[in-house]
C-alpha cells in the first residue's frame, strides 16, 4: 500500500460503512466481491467505491474484483481497528446501560472497559458484569488506564463539564449521546448520536 | 419567507443542529442571537450559518442579529417539526427500550406511539407505559394509525425483513439502529445510528 495521503473526511466517513459490509460478507464466507456488489450492499455507487478505495492504493485487479478478506484487513488497518480500543462510558442511565450491554462492539475494534456515574444509587451496582464507578474518580481512572475514547451518556446540562474532564484525562475521541454540541480543543475528535437530529433530517423531506 | 427551492442535503443536515442550539437558547430565555454565537454553539462558522439560513429567506437584520424565537419557529416549519410525529419502534431489547424511555423527544417534534417485538416473553409486557405489541400485527397497526416514521432496533439479521414490512405499511422514514445497510425504494428516507461507525470515523485520526 502507498503511504497514506491526506484524504478528505467525506471519504473517511464512508470507509466504516464499506468495512461493515465486508464483515458481513466474511460472516457469509464470501471470498470475492465487486465494487458493484459492495456498492449495492453499502448504499453507494460502484464508481464511488472504486474512487474511494483508490485513495489508498490498489486493492483489486481489473476484472477479478476484490478479495474480501484482504480488503477487510486493509480497511481495518486504515481505520486503526486492527487493534481493540478500550472505551469509558460516562453515565449509567438507560443509554449508558444499553451501550455497556451492546453486543455489537465485538470484533469491530472496541470494547467497553469501564462505566461511571455520579448517582450514589448507581455507583457500585453492576451492569453486564461492570461495576459502576463513582465519576469523582473518572479523571484518575481513565488516565491510569490510558483510555483514549469515551462515550458521554449524561444529561445535556452535564455533558460539557464531563467532556472537559475527559479531555484533561487524556481522552482524544468522544462519542456524545447528550443532545448538545460540545466546545472542545480542535485536536479532540467528536461525533454525535442524537436520534432527534436524524429524525429531523428526514421529516424535512416528508 | 420565500418559496422553498431545492436545497442541498448537506445544508438540510445542518439545520437540526441549529434548531437544537436555538431550543437551548429559548430554554435560557434568550431573546436575540448572532450568527457568530449560533455558530460557536453549534460547531460551525458564522459565515456558514448565514449562508445556510439565507437559502430560506431573510431571518435577521444586518447589525441586530436573529430573534431566537422567530428563527426557532421558522426552522421548526422548514423541518416540519411544528407538528408532532408519531413513531413506531420495532424491537423491545435494550435499545428499543431505551428509545421508548427516552425523554429527549419531548418538544422536538416526535413521540413514541407504539413498540413491537416478536419475542413471546416480551409481548404484552410494559415499557414506560407502552404495551409491547406482537410484531405479527405490525403492518396492520402501523397502517391503521397512519404512522410514517419507524425506528428499527432488531438484530441485523432481521432488519431488512422488518424494513420491507414497514414500507408495505406505509412508513416513509426509517431510523435504523441495526448495524446493516438497508435496501429500500428510493422514495423512502433512511438514517442510521451505529455507534461503531461513529467510533471508526474517529479512530482513523488517532
Amino acid at each position: 500500500m502507498e503511504e497514506v495521503k491526506k484524504i478528505p473526511d467525506i471519504v473517511v466517513r464512508r470507509l466504516p460503512l464499506y468495512l461493515r459490509t465486508l464483515q458481513r460478507m466474511l460472516d457469509e464466507k464470501r471470498k470475492v466481491t465487486s465494487s458493484q456488489e459492495l456498492g449495492e450492499r453499502s448504499g453507494f455507487s460502484a464508481a464511488q467505491i472504486r474512487k474511494d478505495l483508490s485513495q489508498y492504493g490498489e486493492f483489486g485487479k481489473q476484472g477479478t474484483g476484490y478479495n474480501v478478506k484482504f480488503l477487510f484487513e486493509k480497511l481495518c488497518q486504515i481505520l486503526k481497528v486492527d487493534q481493540v480500543w478500550d472505551i469509558a462510558v460516562i453515565g449509567a442511565g438507560d443509554i449508558g446501560s444499553a451501550i455497556v450491554r451492546y453486543q455489537g462492539f465485538t470484533n469491530r475494534g472496541f470494547r467497553v472497559a469501564m462505566i461511571f456515574d455520579n448517582d450514589t444509587n448507581k455507583i457500585g451496582t453492576k451492569i453486564n458484569g461492570f461495576t459502576v464507578y463513582d465519576s469523582s474518580y473518572m479523571r484518575e481512572k481513565i488516565q491510569e488506564s490510558r483510555i483514549k475514547i469515551a462515550m458521554i451518556a449524561v444529561p445535556a446540562d452535564h455533558a460539557q463539564e464531563v467532556a472537559d474532564q475527559l479531555v484533561e484525562a487524556g481522552v482524544k475521541a468522544i462519542l456524545n449521546y447528550a443532545p448538545i454540541s460540545l466546545n472542545l480543543p480542535p485536536e479532540i475528535r467528536v461525533q454525535y448520536i442524537d436520534p432527534v437530529i436524524h429524525l429531523q433530517r428526514m421529516t424535512y423531506y416528508l
